[in-house]
């Protein structure tokens, strides 16, 4: 039997309840990027006011709509969802996406409208995600009610990372993002005010997602602490969870209420089930991105002996710092190994833990210093600080980076961070399946994330 | 009578020591980057064994050199500074920048050469910027000793931020992205070794440079703990100065001692010391440049109260959590600006302290929010969060921002972040003088730094 939330992921037919010919409207937007994502499956079109839509019938509502379909996204003001809803139970659709703000997070008179909403739902049985949000993001499936159009939002390619977001804007900054550094995404929601369908369901749902390898989730509040903990662990057992908690501090709290108007609760409270069920917690937008890079391209390493490999001193002894700081350790050469580079490095180069390559650095002096280094039954990962300026680097660098830590068999991060050269090395060490981050310390804390999660 | 340090910073004529046809060797890439600097003064070339350098006259040492000439570039192997320092002092030239390494960083041996430098300078009564550094970048005064050549290290124009640093790839990182983000540059120091100057001499320098707006610090050590302080306190009497000290803790300190051959100490003395002397401590990489960012765009706030605008809820929630954790407040929005906004904005915007403009917000919105939240006496400063994705946003938006800004006379700093045409929203806001940062977490820290420092 399929899991009740496959068809949200794979529906044989979509319908778009609310599609209109006004560029600024959703439906309309949601529309074009269905047609555009490559959804295999039918797409129907929904609104009373037109006979077709772009070339396809257009069904004065959900029960006139023919099979197949499995899921109907609602993009109608909120005033009109719980008719809508009622027409689709109906008509036997049982998946909703609803798009529609204009519910609990505005107000008494839209929380009615939400109660109202979610009393449908439960009477014909409808799983709902939503409202108030943007919806799915399932590339390799081509589902995508996103409503912002792909020319002011990038979406990143089918890959491994799963992102459960109570914001919506916080989700698409994050699709953003990862579309620029080429990472993938297997499934991607945003639930907004949560009414049904959270993290909790979704986290069953991906632990056993075999396109999926990272769960990523940004979080206000938990829709059941108990189902939470118990999914939460099922899924860790089996794939990396990272989670950003936000509402933190009580003023947070009460914007969180307003935002999606939820409780966002005590914050020790959600450490420690975070602890229980052993997802890695992180403390900003900028350390979760990170931590998801890491995850997707690299294994956690067997212990916390970091080797710290630079071209640029005070970058190592920075790097130093923020991995002592979080709890790593940066333990000095053994001695074989410190002279044996004594007599392969130039006498400049600085011989230690960092390793300082310096200014005269060559694409050769950082494979040698990492496939020996990681040899040394010393260290469990290497952080590589790799600054383009220098005139030794070239275009191979990414490749003999990628070859000496496959050698050695044990995860490595990268630094770089630059203007004019930079961009170029961070794009061919992501396609090596290198993670790169822009400051020694944000390396540092994503090896540190990495350690978290047992081998 | 000029500043002992000022023949550094403008010389009347340079030599570089050491120039070379090799393209890999530093005096050539060095007399190249001077060149191309618009420095205005004469360049001598030094090296006996070309009787020409790229058609100027070629000396065989720094005694044959004819006047004008304040500043001796070294860009010679380590064992032959001590014997160019003789010929400099002969000829009577007082500074000298010694970009050689393979001192005191590079073992005992070194350490005798570097003894054996600091004594003829001192004998001769010669300044001396490193060993083993990049020097001095001046871009209002054509001075660029950094032997990274411009295709591989972009260069910021002249502007108000003065940098000190041990580290060059610490300094030469920094300048590649405030290049990038059209920041400008007043003096860059990297002193490497400092046998002679260090961090105080060259803050009573910068205290009283009028070019100098801001001051930021790499520090692995200090010079002189005393001096240090009571020039620090002179500097930021008029001016902010930010600094990160690196080698926190034991292992990066002993990394720090390989690396420049100097004591990284104990932190809480240093940390003491920066309070006492009014400079604004921040911990990473990232929070250097943020900081010197906010700092040259924005005055301080008169207050702490932060008035949060988004138009993503979650990125808001977020802000909120991060500007109360470092100590700011996020006061209610007073009743009479919260029943005006409620009829002047649509109903679904969440009122409130952050107020969200959802993804329906339009220029106008952004504009209405800064000036009339800011014209409110309940607060002292704004972080603005404006994601670009959204419909309603033009390319006027950061003009109407600044507007508003400047209508308000109370400080703002921006958060935006986005992969298709989040880049061109920053150049526009850093043309119109606000600060943008890449998550709301570092705009919140940001923000933190600007209330840190006095009004």
């Amino acid at each position: 039997m399929p899991h009740p939330l496959e068809p949200f992921f794979t529906p044989r037919g979509i319908a778009v309840v609310g599609v209109s010919e006004k560029p600024e409207k959703l439906g309309g937007i949601i529309w074009e990027n269905l047609a555009r994502a490559g959804y295999r499956g039918v797409l129907h079109a929904v609104n009373p006011r037109y006979p077709s839509f772009r070339g396809a019938p257009c069904y004065p509502s959900l029960r006139e709509v023919p099979d197949p379909v499995d899921l109907a996204v609602l993009a109608v003001p909120a005033p009109s969802v719980p008719g809508v809803l009622q027409d689709q139970g109906a008509r036997g659709i049982r998946h909703a996406v609803i798009i529609s703000g204009g519910f609990a997070e505005a107000g008494p008179e839209g929380a009615a409208l939400q109660r109202a909403a979610e009393a449908v739902a439960r009477e014909h049985g409808i799983r709902v995600v939503g409202p108030n949000c943007l919806g799915i993001y399932a590339p390799g499936n081509g589902i995508d009610t996103l409503f912002l159009p792909r020319e002011r939002l990038e979406r990143p390619g089918p890959g491994g990372l799963a992102i459960l977001s109570q914001s919506g804007a916080f989700l698409s900054t994050l699709l953003d993002l990862l579309a620029q550094e080429g990472m993938g995404v297997s499934k991607a929601v945003n639930y907004g005010n949560r009414i049904d369908v959270g993290e909790s369901p979704l986290l069953e749902y991906l632990a056993e997602d075999p396109e999926t390898r990272v769960v990523a989730i940004y979080m206000e509040s938990v829709d059941d602490g108990r189902r939470f903990v118990a999914a939460a662990a099922r899924c860790t057992r089996v794939k990396p969870v990272l989670v950003v908690k936000v509402g933190k501090t009580e003023a947070a709290g009460r914007a969180a209420r307003s935002h999606t108007a939820a409780l966002a609760g005590r914050h020790a409270i959600y450490r420690a089930a975070f602890r229980k069920a052993g997802v890695v917690e992180v403390d900003s937008f900028e350390a979760l991105l990170d931590g998801a890079k890491a995850f997707l391209l690299q294994h956690p390493p067997r212990g916390k002996r970091i080797l710290i490999i630079t071209n640029g001193g005070g970058m190592g002894v920075a790097a130093v710092d923020r991995v002592a700081q979080v709890g790593l350790e940066v333990p000095d050469l053994p001695e074989a190994l410190a002279v044996r580079w004594r007599s392969r490095f130039p006498p400049f180069y600085t011989i230690g833990n960092p390793l300082d390559l310096t200014g005269n650095s060559t694409d050769e002096d950082f494979a040698t210093a990492i496939e020996e280094g990681l040899a040394d039954p010393a260290y469990d990962a290497a952080l590589v600080i790799a600054l383009t300026p220098v005139l030794g680097l070239s275009d191979r660098l990414a490749e003999r980076i990628s070859q000496a830590a496959r050698a050695a068999g044990k995860p490595i991060v990268c630094c770089s961070v630059g203007g004019r050269r930079t961009p170029h090395l961070v794009r061919r060490l992501h396609a090596e399946g290198i993670p790169v981050f822009p400051s020694p310390e944000r390396a540092a804390e994503a090896l540190a994330a990495l350690v978290k999660r047992k081998p």
